[in-house]
């Protein structure tokens, strides 16, 4: 995604070489993204025009949803309060409606998601996730976990409450931990661990093999928070300062 | 699909020729369908057995809810008392969402929903909907239009605002009705005609060459709805009465 946005930025505005983008929320691949952010300096007049004109360019699977002239001070990483993604499962029998099978992950045994939703408001605060990152020598693994919430969707007709959503939203996270902690709250919906297991495994500060990491495809980068225009900068520089530069 | 369907049976259950399904709701090429249901006369001892083994047959854009033992004077299609469809469009100037691209038509146009929810309203009620239908010799064009609401999602983070969805729902459609009335609507939408034009549309009782039918994979069948089991025969047989073969 990011090089088909560098390269049609390249191309509209004849620029070599290609534009670098600082990306909000990092996706791996297979990971899906609705509210992405990310900004450039670019020698831009009509910022609508220039969505308008990637659009035209880039595959069906990436829209610009809007260009703007950013505020002062704004990075699209370092400003940011926090990122909210959206895990998506199905735990129906027949597995996941066909119409949502690109970002939603089958779940062979049916969920228990009010022992997963006891297990996720465990974890909310601010911890060493440690055991749920993947080690990097430097890098602090200390997030401030805003929000865990797993719910059932009521639905409708006779898909009703087959689809669960785990909302998870933190200040930032490290490399695939969304998808670890819904790995540990999925050992717990399937009842092959106790409740308390995802935070005895966070206290224990070791990566868990009992822990297995979630599916890509059903994590979904939902919205990325900013602060007011005039803290920007000012958070900006307290983020970059109490994180390096290749853990967002 | 049920082609693919009835493939599968004959091939669980040793069945030749392949049985032949009766299917409550037609869906043209295109037309997705998340409530659909179908009937047949089969010898099947363990139904949720064959719910899984078909589920393990079929592609990933065919799902079996469930398979059960019909009631008494069941007919999927002639005992229904309504279907109900889901039409979705995106007015976003970006067009559409690239995880809902594949159920969700793209307006390039700004649509006034408010004024599309009046002129919808307009067409509920008892109607002959020749305007609306393919003509068919011998076939009723009358219908009964139970709902036909527009709305804008309320959404979430950056997408907010420019999904619309209208829910059409009769006791059952014409051929491609449910395409033509969104066709109006959209005229409607788009300040092409005034509020009252889908109306008179109507009551001129003919096909009008302004109304075009919406693209087809924007259509979901949502839900059949059915009576209660003790009046499933007497339904079916009041339908069949009123309705010849080819038009669901």
């Amino acid at each position: 995604m990011q090089d088909e946005l560098e390269t049609g930025l390249a191309r509209i505005l004849h620029l070599s070489p290609a534009p670098r983008l600082s990306v909000a929320g990092r996706t791996d691949a297979g990971v899906h993204a609705v509210g992405q952010v990310a900004h450039a300096d670019l020698p831009v007049t009509d910022p609508t025009a220039l969505a308008r004109r990637l659009n035209g360019l880039l595959p069906a699977d990436v829209r610009i949803h809007a260009v703007t002239v950013a505020p002062v001070g704004f990075d699209a990483r370092f400003s940011a309060l926090s990122r909210c993604y959206h895990y998506q499962l199905s735990d129906a029998a027949y597995g996941v409606d066909p119409l949502r099978r690109h970002d939603t992950v089958a779940s062979s045994r049916r969920l228990d998601v009010a022992a997963m939703a006891t297990a996720a408001a465990a974890l909310v605060g601010d911890h060493d996730f440690a055991a749920y990152c993947r080690h990097r020598e430097g890098a602090t693994t200390v997030r401030r976990l805003l929000r865990l919430d797993v719910a059932r969707d009521g639905g409708q007709g006779s898909c009703a409450g087959s689809r669960i959503s785990v909302l998870a939203e933190a200040d930032a996270f490290c490399h695939s931990m969304v998808r670890a902690l819904v790995g540990a709250l999925l050992a717990v919906g399937e009842g092959r661990r106790p409740l308390d297991w995802p935070a005895t495994v966070l206290a224990d500060g070791r990566r868990d093999p009992g822990v297995r990491v979630a599916h890509a495809h059903g994590l979904t980068l939902e919205a990325v928070r900013y602060p007011p225009d005039a803290e920007l900068a000012s958070r900006a520089v307290r983020t970059r300062h109490l994180r390096t530069a290749e853990s967002p």
